[in-house]
């Protein structure tokens, strides 16, 4: 039987593997193959699989027994090529140590270089280098890295000893620093780990490949790691695998540097390399952001552009930048070192962008004839659209601006100044808006990050870690910004001109421009346009789901229509119930206790709704409007405070005391399954005759004005068919009383929410006499989970967590559960009333993995909040293709 | 074409009709046919159909053309035989008109006597009779009840001339007046029908006929029948029929009487002729309660009796009582006239009877072979045992009679004393305790009465209305309690003694013996012996489900398993916590804010459940235990006051704000939808382990005394496998510790209540981990309906009378909603674990309805409170011959 391969080679424009054995090699492995098959220049190297990282955990994190000898056999084939020896005093092979899942991980532990160093092999090193002070550098660096990342030493401790010597030396740079320094400097360290770790740098260069190893595997189980998958969905038994491969240096001297390089720019999409170096650095200088780095074209970086001080390895770069684009069809995102003076690619992977990049290379590549329609439109996560569709900075509105920094992840974003992570999350969950100010950040702020509005920080370029995950998040972010000083104990920030932000008040930064302002800046909404209305119009070309909006003002109504809804799927009559001083008139027909002062509010309330409906009818001209009649219990519309139940019990001229039986008989233990919804209408019929009377009040008028409305009357929180019966029996009667006075007549339909599961299971009753069917999945959802929104909190995020559910069910649909029920209810519908429409109005309306499972269910519509009509667009069509048989 | 035939004849041994036509002739009018049909002496008469009422109501009340033709050729039959002419001067034909639906229906007009009488007519009534008296007082009855309830006059205002007259006259008795003050009397009571009906007493007999017709068909929909329909689940389209039948005289004089007899006693079954009459009296004299009337034996009536003064009829009517049972085979209730010493019978229905005359009825006939066992069980109404389950007054407690009547409706019930049916009603609702006390009861009062525990009148005997009602309900009844004095305008009644009972003052009545007494008097269980212990061996021989009962304390299962019960399929964990002065270490546990705190109140509250376990255990010893772990919020073991708050606080040394912070934090928007059932458990696993602690260590314990103990640990509100799965993975480990500790092995179960929709739609995932399902359908029906139970009153009521729903959803299962979901957990479950075991042990549990769907979807169990053990086992029963194949 042949022994099992764990590990991949790759070298001399020859692979093992390729680039589509992600799920094996990891990402990073699998593209390291791929340019070297595609004879790009890859320094050597292998690639230990996925499957070893399964074994690790299967088997108390130890190996297969075959892999010392694949791993030993890997090594020689390095050596070979590079003609140095692993461990060698006399010429030292050194090689880094990489993590690489199948899908990108920042969560890890990601790189350990200039392993095989110690106090023998850096002399030899340096003697080929001819270079002390490099090798000594590369050797402080390795301790450094090797202590952190393998050891588990925090990184400060061991930054700490470097930033002293630089201010005792007086100098800013690493570079400023002499061999001796160095020299001095890993002495230091070295007696720091001994310190801290408890035990010597190992100095066997096999000891401290193994431990590595074993570090890259642990790391895949580390808190950081977890959060990200959890907060990616990605699966915890993927895996990493491990790449080894021979180091190349970018430290060694002026003709040497590293960088990292995008084909396209991510931020705007625009074609044409785009990305920065660093000149005599190692890779991790770019990424970690602690040197800013300089852009590597002309036009951006100027006399220190990498096209300005190396044209021939620019050139080289931007050939292969088009060989991978080509190769790949996407958008690529590089690491590269030059070694004096040759260029050596370390890694490829598609490459991360904004949502306004994504749209535009989309788009672009269609142009181009790279791929087709469909696959431009797979590309596009429909949630990153969101960045898009969000205000920005009004242009015209005056602003403090106290410093500019780079414009990271595009959109901007206003909130309260946090320092920490922790903070962010605890004001976040409090439902503050925060921007998380950072010198800058790690792995460790994810969840901070996530809360945020936005983040800002002082250090770090385009390709900094904030940077990076900001963009992956869609938050607004501004790096790099040099113009403020942030003192963590003080809890503030200077800025330009001395401004003092202290934590708590209120800043807003454009992560499209790198501008922070002080105060909340009023904004403006975005531009619709150009490559964003191409992608629309390919998507609205292939998906079958019509998309509404829920809207309950005219101009809400006219911001979806704008973002291409196709009618109002949900008109929440309740919502102006509390505009202005309607709530007065609201409150009169609740306390009334004779039969005028009923007539008296609900004459004025009449009047009230019907100014809304003829707004929001109007501006839907042509298109269908679902109104639901009103739904929540009436003790929603009462004041809760005893200050706010005198100052009304005097206003309508009723003691306090009987407003306050009133309210308390009123009262429910859970409202969210009480005297609501269409219990409401029965009980009191004339609040939704009064409904129903201004909406056809309002048609007619708009009728005789000469426009086509369409509106659909929506009946909620049915259950029982008789419930819909009672008014369907009602409204008729209502529509010809009112039709008659004005002398024209309107279109109109009568159907109910599903929003019980109930209504869902009997769907084969009321579907006999419904015209539509709206899917209310929100409380669907609450009544087939058996859980209040509202009091979830105590223990959903623990289930999240612990992995009872994957998926909050609020956000995205619980198929197995919620979506049964919506399956049973459209099929048992349509059996009975063919024509029926059928649509959903729930939150889930605007998310694209809901939106997926409502395309294969076969709805006609799916209804979402105005900002996600785009997102709705984009994901019905990418539902349709993905499901084309 | 043959014309439609609307009358139906009898006489002269021969009918149109027979006893199966019930739905067209009525109950009453389908007996009468069928006692013609058989010999008995029946006067002659007619029924008009059912299918006349629907007409009725379906054409704005008018009447088929055919019927006026087939109307007068039934009277010129009647003339035929009786040899009387209708509207004669000379020999005039009287006949009466009653009501006659196919259920009986008290709440409807039930009859108009004397029919045919008028100023003229009564003349030749007096010569044919040869007796004024008797002639007067007739068409005074005549005028009277026609008055009433065909011209819609309160039967007070026309019953206040005669006791005014009486009065004048110093006597007591109607039968002391003679002719010529009936002769005033009727032209008193002419003059008074004008005054306040507005137009003349009619003297046409056909326009009386007509009218009284009309009634009778308008009587169906009057309030009071409604009521009673909806009450008793009569549907409202079977329409009433109506009888017209030749008038025979019991108050011809003292040769002549009238009564109502049962072949068997109605209260206690035993065989033998039962009843009461009235000599020298028409028919209502003695449904009314007017005079109280004489029982007919000897034994019971002595010198009075039927038996004494009319022995021949006696024994005709033995005669006719035995053919009577033997020919519908079972108990009948029956009407009849002596004129002049011969008998004639006016009605024979199914005798109602007292839960305890079913049992022994039933049990008799199948011995007496009359019946066979499926019919015995098939004729108990399973609700009704309830009666006998009950507790009755201890014998050995003392107690103050304050007064004696007759045990109309058995069982005792105790209840603060008022004395109108609203008062009774208002009361009721407020959830006190109440007891009608009323001279006498009338079909207005049935809502009241309904309302009650309990009904006490002092007037009447064993048929009055009082009585009969509270029977069918299953109320405990005293009636004709002539020891007390009742003052509706005081509010206040006098018993024996001089004792002074006012409204809202505690008495206790016995319904089996006819006391009443003072204050509350302790009850005691009742003996399950005799009929009742025969007629539940037969159930258990037929029905397939088993039955369980819910019950949390030691008592309480011994009560259930001395009625029957075959384990426990619900213990309430939680119950106990609120015993005694463990509510402190509850709290003690959920304000615990460290280790020492928490472990401390767990360590005392698992010693508390470990006994309670004990105790429930070995009562249960050989059978199932199925023990839920705590459900409700943490909150609910919190004070609300402010005054209880800081009791608590000074308690457990902590501020008061401190906890009142906590309870805040704990208050819940839905807590129906909360932080409740295994989502406790997971997120403080701490107190499911200390439960489950408890009961291996309490099962360990009985395992060495000797003991089989079988528990069941039943995890609630699982909507996701997981969560499911999360107490799978703990509880063994636990149970193997206790089983080390203790040196023992216990069996156990692990399982899940079924009650949010979810986990009904994935039973196939959750039934691949349970061991078994127990459907909580309380609060499946909750989240199914989106209905919360405590907040349905200011709906559901308007709902059931309103029509949208028929039943109360929490007493009869919703079949078609919540039902769907039963059957669908069902089948899921039992597809992925054939094994598995099915119970329910919501409310429905012990609903003979819902039993009949649990039976069809063949659950297993049904688990229901102690006292609804024996119902349950009849209703399975019932089921399973019901649905025999």
């Amino acid at each position: 039987m042949a022994e099992k391969k764990y590990v991949y080679f790759f070298g001399n424009g020859k692979a093992d593997g390729n680039a589509e054995m992600k799920n094996l090699l990891g990402g990073k492995g699998a593209n390291l193959a791929e340019m070297t098959n595609i004879g790009l220049p890859v320094p050597p190297g292998f690639t230990i699989t996925t499957e070893v990282c399964t074994y690790f955990y299967q088997h108390n994190r130890s190996y297969p027994p075959e892999l010392k000898t694949q791993v030993e056999e890997g090594m020689r084939k390095i050596e070979e090529i590079i003609g140095r020896k692993f461990g060698s005093e006399e010429a030292p092979l050194l090689v880094s140590v990489r993590s690489g899942a199948p899908v990108s991980m920042p969560g890890m532990m990601d790189t350990v270089l200039n392993l095989g160093l110690n106090d023998k092999t850096v002399w030899g090193l340096a003697k080929m280098a001819n270079n002390e002070r490099f090798a000594f550098d590369s050797y402080r660096r390795f301790i450094q890295m090797f202590g952190n990342v393998v050891m588990g030493i925090e990184a400060s401790k061991l930054e700490e000893p470097l930033e002293k010597m630089k201010e005792e030396k007086g100098v800013e740079l690493d570079t400023e620093l002499d061999a001796e320094d160095l020299k001095k400097l890993v002495e230091i360290l070295k007696e720091r780990v001994k310190e801290l770790a408890g035990k010597d740098f190992p100095q066997d260069p096999w000891d401290q490949l193994w431990e590595a190893i074993g570090a890259v595997f642990g790391s895949w189980n580390n808190e950081r790691a977890i959060v990200y998958r959890k907060i990616n969905n990605i699966p915890d038994d993927l895996g990493t695998a491990v790449n080894i491969v021979a180091m190349v240096f970018g430290n060694l001297g002026d003709d040497s540097g590293t960088g990292v390089a995008f084909t396209r720019n991510p931020s705007t999409g625009e074609k044409g390399i785009f990305g920065e170096y660093l000149p005599n650095a190692q890779g991790e200088d770019v990424v970690a952001g602690i040197r800013t780095p300089i852009p590597i074209s002309r036009e951006e970086g100027g006399d220190e552009s990498l096209e300005a001080k190396f044209p021939d390895v620019y050139k080289e770069l931007v050939r292969i930048a088009e060989i991978l684009e080509n190769h790949f069809k996407d958008m690529q995102d590089m690491e590269f070192t030059i070694e004096k003076m040759k260029l050596w690619m370390l890694q490829t992977r598609t490459g991360k962008r904004t949502a306004r990049a994504a749209v535009r290379i989309a788009v672009d590549m269609v142009d181009e004839g790279l791929i087709d329609e469909k696959t431009a439109i797979m590309r596009i996560d429909p949630s990153s659209l969101d960045q898009l569709l969000h205000p920005m900075i009004d242009p015209k509105a005056p602003k403090k601006v106290i410093g500019v920094g780079l414009p990271a992840s595009p959109g901007a974003a206003t909130g309260k100044v946090v320092f920490s992570a922790e903070e962010a999350e605890k004001l976040a969950e409090k439902g503050e808006k925060v921007i998380l100010v950072r010198i800058e950040t790690s792995p460790e702020d994810i969840k901070g990050m996530n809360a945020a509005q936005g983040i800002l920080t002082a250090r770090g370029g385009m390709t900094s870690h904030a940077a990076v995950v900001a963009r992956g998040m869609g938050k607004a972010c501004v790096v790099g910004c040099g113009d403020i000083t942030i003192d963590y104990e003080e809890e503030k920030f200077t800025g330009k001109d001395g401004v003092v932000v202290k934590k708590g008040d209120w800043i807003t930064i454009d992560g499209s421009t790198g501008e922070v302002m002080l105060g909340q800046v009023p904004m403006v909404e975005p531009e619709l346009g150009g490559y964003f209305g191409r992608l629309m119009e390919m998507a609205d070309k292939y998906r079958k789901l019509g998309v509404r909006t829920n809207a309950d003002t005219p101009h809400d109504s006219e911001v979806a229509r704008k973002f291409g809804a196709e009618g109002i799927g949900l008109c929440r009559t309740e919502h102006m119930f509390f505009e202005g001083d309607r709530i007065d008139a609201v409150r009169q027909m609740i306390l009334a206790d004779n039969e005028e002062d009923l007539q008296n509010a609900l004459a004025k309330l009449k009047e009230y709704q019907k100014s809304d409906f003829y707004g929001i009818l109007k501006v839907m001209e042509g298109l269908p409007v679902t109104i639901r009649l009103l739904d929540p219990p009436l003790h929603e519309f009462l004041p809760n405070t005893d200050e706010e139940i005198e100052e009304l019990a005097s206003k309508i001229g009723k003691s306090a005391k009987e407003l306050k039986e009133k309210a308390e008989s009123l009262r429910e233990f859970n409202p969210m399954l009480g005297h609501r919804g269409c219990r409401l209408g029965i009980t009191f019929p004339e609040i939704y005759d009064m409904q129903v009377e201004a909406i056809f009040e309002a048609a007619c008028e708009l009728k005789k004005e000469g426009y086509e409305v369409f509106p659909e009357i929506m009946i909620p929180l049915v259950g029982f068919k008789k419930e819909l019966q009672f008014f369907k029996d009602r409204i008729p009667g209502i529509a010809k009383r009112v039709f008659e006075k004005y002398g024209v007549e309107v279109p109109y339909k009568i159907g109910t929410m599903i929003e019980l599961p109930r209504a869902a299971l009997t769907a084969d009753e009321i579907g006999e006499i419904a015209e539509f069917f709206s899917f209310g999945t929100n409380d669907l959802t609450q009544t087939t989970l058996g859980i209040s929104r509202d009091d979830a909190g105590k223990f959903l995020k623990k289930y999240i967590e612990g992995e009872i559910i994957t998926r909050d069910p609020f956000m995205t649909i619980d198929v197995n559960g919620v979506g049964q029920l919506v399956k049973i209810a459209a099929e048992k519908g349509r059996k009975v009333n063919p024509q029926i429409k059928l649509g959903i109005c729930g939150e889930h309306g605007g998310d694209p993995d809901s939106i997926d499972f409502f395309h294969t269910v076969g709805l006609n519509y799916v209804s979402c909040s105005p900002y996600r009509v785009p997102i709705a667009r984009l994901a019905a069509a990418q539902a349709a293709i993905r499901h084309e048989s």
